[in-house]
């Protein structure tokens, strides 16, 4: 049976040890939706019409937060990140989905570095938003894929 | 008719001027919700019975990325938090509820720095989770409560 | 004779102790001018004319390291910023100029806020350019004016 | 025509993906000055002729800022610094000069990394300064040469 | 019996609530001693006899940990320090000793900021040392003093 | 003679080039020893005693400090860690030995990231055990062993 990857056998913390697995190219991507009110969700499309500002913010900050995934989530390795995206679209009236990429060559795979690109966007998003409604939901914060490294490929259904 | 409150007639961004605003005891409690396989579930809870340290990790993380709130979102404000609390608790077999309160005396609230301490201390608990479940969601980010401010006190139903 | 403020008679250093000083509103304006070559402008503005999204992550960053500046710089003190602005416009065909105000209501003043917003704006700027031309000049970074505190107002000529 | 390296067709932005480059030995040259009056120039000098030591605190922190150029620049790439030098010279009687020179052995350039280094001990010398003349300017912020890389060596003329 | 501040009587962490308490002027004193063997104390005195440059960069890394202090601290508040001084001395011939002073007005203590500072300039010290010695230890971290809040003054014997 | 690594012959600071230096692996491991009164140390255990939640935060600030250590002490390069472990064990009655262990493929060594790993966990528990003994000391801050790189292995006796 599989263990939780940085919880010992006496249920204490260890940071994986990742020296002796090899570099390869590592790639995976991961999803966010952010739910909000009809009337939230016209104010904001209204609001962006003009120019898609808010949404560049949302990219910049997903983009710089995954830059910084080792300081956020206290077990996460230092990685050099190769690339990271982050795309918006409207998938209902009033759902924007955020997806993330991220790539790097290492010893250990990119998973952290899209969800926290994906979540710090979706919370950007929120931010900007959180006038308008402040029951909006961060919905489905999930891996989509991810390729490369010893456990291989592995897509969401 | 409301608007989003950093984007500009024109659509362009602004960070709100504070500034003239009064310092008042402000409040925000937020939640997540990670939701995970039966197995990874009954693993997690297994390797966390000796000791309950993946939680403390994950509380500390939360603690910890809520004061960095206005390094990660780019129109936040830097605040003197006054104090953050993190908690979680398995509310199904295949559920952890993670609920996060910010308290400041300041001139903004703190509803991004409950979000921001639920949305990172749920992106923990997955961190030590994902080699036994891939599909792991985090559902349901959202503010619970707010009280102080000009605009006072809200609730989610 | 005046003295600069960091340095102690002896030569060594000293953040100075703004404990006793007045919290008073406190703004300060400050700009940057990015010269780059004419090929190099045109194929900037026609790569930014769909969208302004380059001028945005600009704007972002320096807003973000206006937040930042006591990490920055050794002896700056740490500030609770109300606002900070950051605008962009072509001055001449070739040079786009940079503007940034930061405000807030603190024992010390803002004007190294808004020179790090208009400074890290620029680099941001040159480097979304500089595949274009390599010679491009960050020129004329420095203070337009700056209100409140005992020093009171100043303006550039 | 060459386009602008973060900036796509449509005019959104990307992080370049720097998965595919060679890691090769870079190198990257780049200045700042800071232009001063007379009198402040001159209380400077005498401020500093007992130690340097307002140099040495300029000197570190570009240092310190030029590793965190990845956290500043929104689209900037984390790098393996394996040094950065800062220096200073009098070029006039009213002119500090600050050179700056960044090396990495990595997948892509430090012109960025030295920029932000000279840049940013340009600002600290100017935040040292301030109190003796608010008009100080710092001008000439560009790069000086640069080596490695597909594209290969480069100098300002 | 008094209790640990920041530990529940269940043994669960809280970052402790200081939301009431008053905003006072508070000050501390911490010092770290940095012992070496004679021949690394005389080649360190040596390097840095004709400039004092490596006790700078020691000094600036202080005062700028110190400014950090909740960043690496899990449960400590963020602070506007008021400033932070960082001194070295040789106590023998062996021994550099360093004192570091925080201040602040603020509803907490800085202890934790002045121990900072004095524990990151000691590391630093070692950092430049150590080629020349691996046996380097750093002793007696201790607060000496410190005064304002509701628990008064304090003095180590 | 041996010289200090950061320091020219001048007295000038300088970040050591590691750039021609092989990739190899490296690890290092240090202590620091909290040593406290009777009282307190008997306060600490029996508060500890339900849960170790506050040695879990301790170990976290220890492997989160160690992953910044580049940010930290001025001219430490910045190092793809591989893993960091802290641990705890009472070596008396009244004193809390923490050791740290960091491990690299790297162009240069982790006692730094070892010795801020083990300062940085033992200023946390400091900070929980403050209230009640503000006598507390850390003593023995120590490099313990280190291997890899051209220096070879060393350890203290």
């Amino acid at each position: 049976m599989k263990k939780p990857s940085h919880i010992a056998p006496d249920g204490s913390l260890v940071m994986v040890d990742v020296g002796a697995k090899a570099v390869t190219e590592r790639v995976a991507r991961a999803e966010s939706r952010v739910r909000m009110s009809a009337g939230a969700a016209s104010a904001l499309r209204e609001a962006t019409l003009p120019k898609g500002d808010a949404f560049v913010a949302a990219q910049v900050a997903g983009i710089m937060a995954a830059k910084r995934t080792s300081e956020l989530i206290p077990l996460a390795h230092p990685l050099p990140l190769a690339s990271v995206e982050v795309t918006f679209e409207w998938t209902t009236a009033t759902e924007v989905r955020v997806e993330a990429t991220a790539r790097t060559n290492a010893q250990t795979g990119v998973e952290m570095e899209a969800l926290v690109a994906a979540s710090v966007a979706a919370l950007t998003i929120y931010d900007m938003t959180k006038a308008l409604d402040r029951g909006i939901v961060i919905d489905g914060t999930r891996l989509l894929e991810k390729r490369g490294g010893k456990s291989g490929a592995w897509s969401a259904r």
